[in-house]
C-alpha cells in the first residue's frame, strides 16, 4: 500500500509583524484571503522561521476559522537560522532539511510560514522548498501580500522589468558605489531596482540614495505597506532634494529606483 | 474651501482570468482578502485595463459584499491600450493620463484594476500610478496574489535576489541567445531570473530553455497558480531532459531559472 504524499503549502502572513501589539490584534482578513485562512486552520504540521510568531499567527487564524486541532496538538518545527540580513542568502544549503519534511512523506500536509509576507521570498524557506521538490513533495504557494510587489506597484516604476537586490552595503562608500552601480544598470536595461533595509537604517539609506543618485532618477520609498498608516512616495531625486523625506525607523520600508534612459 | 484629494487604490484581481467560465464563477475569497473586497465594493470610480473584465470582477465582488452603488452607476474608464506583450513597456508615457485621475482631484477614491493579478506589475497601469504621484494623489496598493512572486516562492530558487525580465524573443536563435545571457547573468550575480510567455507558446519556451541551458542550471515552471489544478515543477535542466515536461497551452505560466554558481 502506498501512502499519498502530503503537500507543502507556502502560507503568507500579514505584513504587520513586529509593529506593535495593538496592530498585531488586527483582523487578518484585511490582508489574507479567507481561502488561505481556511487552509491554514486545517494544517497540523508547520515549519516556521520562528515558532513563537507562528503560534501568534495561528491564534489570529483561529479567531476567524476554528483550528482543526487544539494549539498544543499542532507541530511547529523551526527552520535552522541563517545569519540575519545581508548574509542570509543560501547558507541553509549545507544543512539537510529533509527531516522537516518527513510528515509530508507520511501523507500529511505541511505549512511553511515566515515572520511576515510570503515565505521563501526575501525570507528564509527557499532551501526547504527546493528540498521538497527533490523529495517529490508538491509545493503549493498560497496568495497573500508581498511587500516587494506592493511597493513596486505603488511606485509607478517599471513593472515589466525589475530586480530585487536585497540589502545595500552598510559602509557609506560601498553603499554609494552600489547605488551608482544599480542606477547605471537600470539605465542600461530599464529595470526598476528594489531594495530593503533594516528599519532603523531606513533614513540613512534614503539619505544616501538622495545624495548619490542622478537628479533625474526616480526614487520611491514605501513604508508600512498594508497598514492604515502606510504610504508611498515616488519622485525624481531632484524633488526629494528640494523636499526631503522622513521615514519611520520602526516599520519595514521598500525602496525602488529607476534611471531615466538616455536612449 | 479645499477638497480633500481622493486616493488611487491598486486593486488586485484573481489570477483565473480567461481560464473558463466555470472557474470565473469561483469564490474570489479563495484569493482576495475580505478587506480588499470591502474596499472594492465601496468604490464608485475605476480605471481598468478592460472595462468588461472590470465589470465581471465587480460582479464577483458584489456576490461577497454588496456594491455601494448599482453597477450602472459605477464609472469605469479604460486605460489607453499599449501594444500587447513584448512591446508593452512604457508606451503609455506619451499620453496624458491626468483626465483619468480627475475624480481623485475632486475628492473621490479611484480603483485601478488589470485583467489578473496586481495592477502595474507585469501589467499596464504603472504610467497612471506615476501620474498620480505627480498630481499629489496618494497611492495605496491592496494585497493580493502576484503570479510572479508565487512562482518564485514555489520554485525554491533565490528569493533574496531575483529579476523579472518579461518575455524572451520569439525567434529561436534570439531566444536561445537571451536564455544563455540570463543564465550567465544568474551565474555572475546569483539572481533567479523570472520570465513569462503567451500561454499558447508555453511549451515552446520550456523546450527552448531545456535545450539551451546548462544541465546543472535549475529551471522551474509554474502553471495555473491559485487554481486547484495549478502546479510547480523545479528541477535541474538535466532532470527536465530525462523526464520532459508538458505544459498546458491555455493557462498562464511563469518560468524561473538559476545557474549554479561557479564560485
Amino acid at each position: 500500500m502506498t501512502v499519498a504524499v502530503g503537500r507543502l503549502f507556502l502560507v503568507p502572513t500579514p505584513l504587520d509583524f513586529g509593529v506593535g501589539d495593538a496592530l498585531a490584534a488586527a483582523d487578518i482578513q484585511e490582508s489574507l484571503p479567507l481561502g488561505v485562512i481556511r487552509q491554514a486552520a486545517g494544517l497540523s504540521h508547520w515549519v516556521a522561521e520562528n515558532a513563537r510568531s507562528a503560534r501568534a499567527f495561528l491564534k489570529r487564524v483561529g479567531a476567524i476559522v476554528p483550528l482543526a486541532q487544539p494549539m498544543q496538538a499542532i507541530h511547529i518545527a523551526e527552520l535552522p537560522r541563517p545569519p540575519k540580513g545581508r548574509e542570509a542568502g543560501g547558507r541553509l544549503a549545507a544543512i539537510d532539511l529533509a527531516p522537516l519534511l518527513a510528515p509530508a512523506l507520511q501523507g500529511l500536509d505541511i505549512g511553511l510560514v515566515s515572520e511576515a509576507g510570503l515565505p521563501a521570498v526575501a525570507d528564509p524557506g527557499a532551501a526547504l522548498v527546493r528540498r521538497a521538490h527533490e523529495l517529490g513533495i508538491p509545493v503549493t504557494p498560497l496568495p497573500g501580500a508581498s511587500a516587494l510587489l506592493l511597493a513596486l506597484a505603488a511606485s509607478g516604476l517599471n513593472g515589466q522589468a525589475f530586480a530585487f537586490v536585497g540589502y545595500l552595503p552598510q559602509e557609506a562608500g560601498a553603499r554609494a558605489a552600489r547605488a551608482r552601480e544599480l542606477e547605471a544598470l537600470s539605465r542600461r536595461n530599464g529595470q526598476a531596482q528594489l531594495m530593503i533595509e533594516t528599519p532603523y537604517r531606513n533614513q540613512a539609506l534614503l539619505d544616501a540614495l538622495v545624495a548619490t543618485l542622478q537628479p533625474t532618477t526616480r526614487l520611491a520609498a514605501s513604508c508600512g505597506l498594508t497598514l492604515a498608516s502606510g504610504w508611498t512616495r515616488s519622485d525624481a531625486v531632484s524633488t526629494w532634494r528640494a523636499r526631503p523625506g522622513r521615514l519611520p525607523t520602526d516599520v519595514p520600508a521598500v525602496f525602488a529606483l529607476q534611471a531615466e534612459r538616455t536612449a
